[in-house]
């Protein structure tokens, strides 16, 4: 390929280098897919002429400076067409074109196939289709409730993920919640990935589905330049959120691809790449930018994070954890960066007690609880401290949201009630016995058990400082306080209940099964059995070392019991840090073992084998 | 209480007797949560005449012969609202009073807090909310294309649960499959568990989104009887959907509770209860059934199960399992039972050498995973075999309705393709690592993952007679194929494809892993080190003796190699099923531990340690 023209134009792009910026991005989102070998140019270059007027015209950006607050988001929920994104971080200035061409895709680079926040420009990782608009919905909160700068959120969406029921949880949030600073872009180029899309061109019913949902809904034709520059000038709406419909066509601006099935995901062989380069009117290398934010914006008040004072409890009080954790978050609330969410079921949670005192930093998402997680994401772009929670069940509607979510190194706490078959009477549908192993296989996640309110309150704590995503598992009954207002709990912690020289068993439970566990102990104490007994509160990362010690000391003895289904939970914890101790083990794992029904807690502890009496059981059988 | 009066009605009864026994729902709603101390009264008040109607005048259900395939099916989406259902079934007299008072939420009772198919009268769990009309969907496409029986799906769905997506999903598919055989019913009751509702009585909006999802929308007052009998009389549609949106009061019927904020899931303490069933009118002992089935409706083909030819493949041939999952699932087509959904990537799983051949028994569901599973459940509602595929990742984000699906004890196939970082360019977005761990902890759930053609086809076949949720994990890339034809599969099985007396390490692996653990073992003997390499194929259940015998046998050194995340996975399952067996573990676990990016399989692979050099050196280290 030749040498590219230089050129440059700083401040607002006339609508004649805004064409030839689109027919840039087009050419080098074709030049960087094929010489990966990989990547999405046709859907790209659908969406080059929106995103052209948008970046040169209107997005509101210091590329210098994008940790600016009053800086506007781009959220790039079509993100397989990343190559047309990365053309624009080239067409800014802020990523080179040997980066572009020969980074694209490549080990160790950070143009990856989809766009992830180790960008700077990048807010959230997308290439899961339907979490960018609600994950904008989150910054869109953010800057009209607590920011309170009239920044913009343009989320660029593709025509596919219209499908996702998510993105109609986010317009209905974004309705309710009044979001005039959130703009979607939908590139309706009209094929998905091994097809026509189930609407097609028909932009008649998506507008009617936008407007019904108490979004502005509006369309344009995504190639003529002056028209999407008079959409997106007046794209920002009094009241409601904005959709702008963008009539597109795929592959657009290369005759043998533009409109045409069977180019999704495919990057053109070498020759064909020179000749829509060629129909593309040739290499530019134009250097645009559009405004920045006008230095009066406001900014957003500096955060005060005066001394928590947690609430504090009185041993063998019985408390709930549940009811622990939205005293403690309460308490946690004098940060003024703390928000929290809830998925309707606050007055469970608990999160009311923070909804009370701290309405403006509540945010009531009702049943939907993947805008749930992701409205959590998006407070997390604006630097807030989002504690989301609904029943621990519930969170497995959002889990590729959670997933996700730790991808784009989100910083999120998520709080989960109404764990195991403690739950009781509701039954199985309310019951989360896989949820432990749902969060532990997340990336870089912590979870937390706690047994008691005094842990449950300290751990709340913790979390706010925590990176990544973090997760309280809580208890709907209330079990006796076992630890005073001094006692420490840290992520990656554990404590030892019961502890002698004569120890020749470990019972390990964290949660209901810690209480049983303790029961079990005193029996078998009574018997002349000495257990030592292990409170598992950080099942990951999880006290190897504590471990160890109890293992070593036990004879390899244990008796792991766990409120959960037997795969990924407590147990896995244990045996994984375990595995290379040389310790021949014999563990003994008490678990949710076949689908459960109704019934009391007791009942339904002692029917899945994980109470007292089986914990003694399976001690005596060890020691056999 | 006194005893109640004694009165039956036989076929369809009047309008007045309906109203009679609307109050005889509400009266037994109320007798049965106080009675149990716990449940929601308030919630099934409101939807009693909705439901009396339905019953006692329009389901076409013979309640001797549930499983006739005539029948109309009735979900019950908002399945707190279980004392209303149950009253029903006492109404019908399929359960007695002294059942319905005394069982209600009781331990090994079968009028569990949410209703589950352990009742032969109930098709799928609910609880979850939001999921009664995705399966309803599922069971509508059997009726519709596959039965080709005329009977109709009812769904009764709360008003909050309208906040959650795949609510639009279901429409979304629902209109775009022209299903006028589903008639979902809203009970707008305005009141939620913690206060109002988003939308309140605002009936015009929830007509506007239902129309522009293509479904008709017809409001009628929920609580006049003439009335709702009118609409219900008309509910089918000749080509769409139908929404009928009752106006409702919540705790209907009695004036403490009608419309009134704070009763949300509380039984009435027993002097309410008796204020209340007072004001209903006192006891009522109707038994009321509805119309049957006409006997001259046509009933479902008989289903053909032809012997099924497997595709073979060369020794050494590469392949990709996802390929051989697409032609496997094409040659289980004769079965005119199998059917095949997928998430508009058909031409990624290859479920489309199934839709191909057999396009009347494949169902595009485009990317709308939550529907992609439920209309599964659906569907094996009616006795079909699903396969339902996509990206290994995206079922994250389907897993409540997984995990739902395992409660209603459906079986369905799931098969995710594009496992790990062996994906390469795409990015971690497009990379399930925490799919294993996510599918192990569904209750009663099979997990396979095969590392060739010949067992992938193998076990696809296997799946198709299996209970529960079975998973198979699939990879992208093609390699070697290890197994000649006649070689047996079968879950819970392994294979050992190295073995020899002076074995002194164990390398476990699957999909990729299993290639590179082979590599390594070819590099080990040639170093003089005996390496038995096991084909984990089938990761739950597991082959804990031909795990325990390698244990023994190589001493406890054994090397765990997986494309995921340390947690949940392979070695979870390889470290339960020795947790107990005596001999000191040295356990080495190569997983993906840091966040990918983009980059070739080799590359990837290499960087998260979990390539051929790193097990050699792991054993080596195990050795040393």
């Amino acid at each position: 390929m030749a040498t590219p023209v230089s050129e440059s134009t700083v401040g607002t792009a006339d609508l004649e280098t805004v064409r030839e910026l689109a027919q840039q991005l087009r050419v080098d989102s074709v030049r960087s897919s094929t010489s990966a070998g990989s990547g999405h140019p046709t859907s790209s270059m659908s969406a080059a002429d929106v995103l052209a007027v948008l970046v040169a015209r209107h997005l509101r950006y210091d590329w210098d400076n994008p940790a600016d607050p009053a800086n506007d988001h781009l959220i790039f929920s079509k993100g397989h067409a990343s190559p047309l994104i990365y053309s624009i971080f080239k067409a800014v200035g802020v990523v080179g074109d040997d980066e572009l061409i020969n980074g694209y895709r490549r080990f160790g680079e950070r143009l990856q196939g989809h766009p992830t926040p180790v960008l700077p420009w990048v807010d959230v990782a997308t290439g899961s289709l339907g979490q960018g608009l609600p994950d904008g919905v989150g910054v869109a909160l953010a800057g009209k409730y607590l920011d309170k700068v009239p920044y913009r959120v343009w989320v660029i969406c593709g025509d596919s993920e219209m499908a996702e029921g998510s993105v109609w949880e986010a317009l209905d949030k974004a309705s309710y919640y009044n979001l005039s600073n959130l703009i979607a872009i939908v590139d309706v180029n009209r094929l998905g990935q091994r097809g026509p899309t189930e609407l097609g061109w028909d932009l008649d019913t998506y507008a009617r589905r936008v407007e019904s949902f108490g979004a502005r809904a509006v369309v344009v034709d995504g190639h003529d330049i002056a028209a999407i520059d008079a959409v997106l000038a007046d794209a920002e709406d009094v009241t409601r959120p904005t959709v702008i419909l963008a009539r597109t066509r795929k592959g657009e601006g290369f005759s043998e691809t533009a409109d045409v099935e069977g180019w999704h995901g495919k990057p053109f062989p070498a020759d064909m790449a020179d000749r829509a380069i060629a129909e593309l009117g040739g290499l530019r290398d134009l250097r645009v930018r559009g405004p920045v934010p006008p230095a009066d914006l406001p900014r957003p008040a500096p955060v005060e994070r005066p001394v928590i004072t947690l609430p504090t409890y009185d041993l063998g009080a019985k408390v709930a954890t549940r009811r622990a954790y939205g005293q403690a978050l309460a308490a946690l609330g004098a940060r003024t960066d703390v928000v929290a969410l809830d998925a309707e079921v606050s007055n469970s949670t608990y999160s009311e007690d923070f909804a009370k005192i701290y309405p403006d930093r509540f945010f009531e998402i009702f049943i939907a609880e993947q805008q749930l997680v992701a409205a959590a994401v998006g407070l997390s772009v604006r630097g807030y401290v989002p504690f989301a929670s609904t029943f621990a069940a519930f969170f497995s509607r959002a889990y590729d949201f959670i997933r996700m979510a730790a991808i784009s190194q989100a910083d999120i706490r998520l709080s989960g009630s109404h764990a195991g078959v403690e739950i009781g009477a509701d039954g199985p549908s309310q019951m989360a016995l896989e949820d432990i192993a749902m969060m532990r296989a997340v990336g870089g996640s912590t979870v937390l058990y706690p047994s008691d309110a005094t842990s449950a309150a300290k751990l709340v704590e913790a979390m706010a400082d925590l990176p990544g995503v973090s997760y309280l598992r809580t208890t709907r009954g209330a079990y006796p306080v076992l630890y005073g207002p001094d006692e420490p709990f840290a992520p990656g912690g554990s404590k030892v209940l019961r502890r002698s020289n004569a120890d020749t068993v470990t019972l390990i439970g964290a949660g209901v099964t810690l209480h049983e566990s303790l029961a079990a102990a005193d029996t078998l104490v009574a018997e002349g059995i000495a257990a030592r007994v292990i409170d598992l509160y950080s099942v990951k990362p999880v006290d190897a070392a504590t471990l160890a010690d109890a293992a070593q000391a036990t004879g390899g003895r244990i008796v792991v019991t766990e409120d959960h289904y037997p795969e990924g939970g407590l147990a896995s914890a244990v045996l994984e840090a375990l595995s290379d101790g040389g310790v021949p083990l014999s563990v003994r794992h008490l678990a949710v073992r076949s689908l459960p029904g109704s019934g009391t807690s007791q009942e339904l502890l002692d029917a899945a084998g994980i109470s007292a009496r089986h914990i003694v059981e399976a001690a005596r059988d060890l020691l056999r």
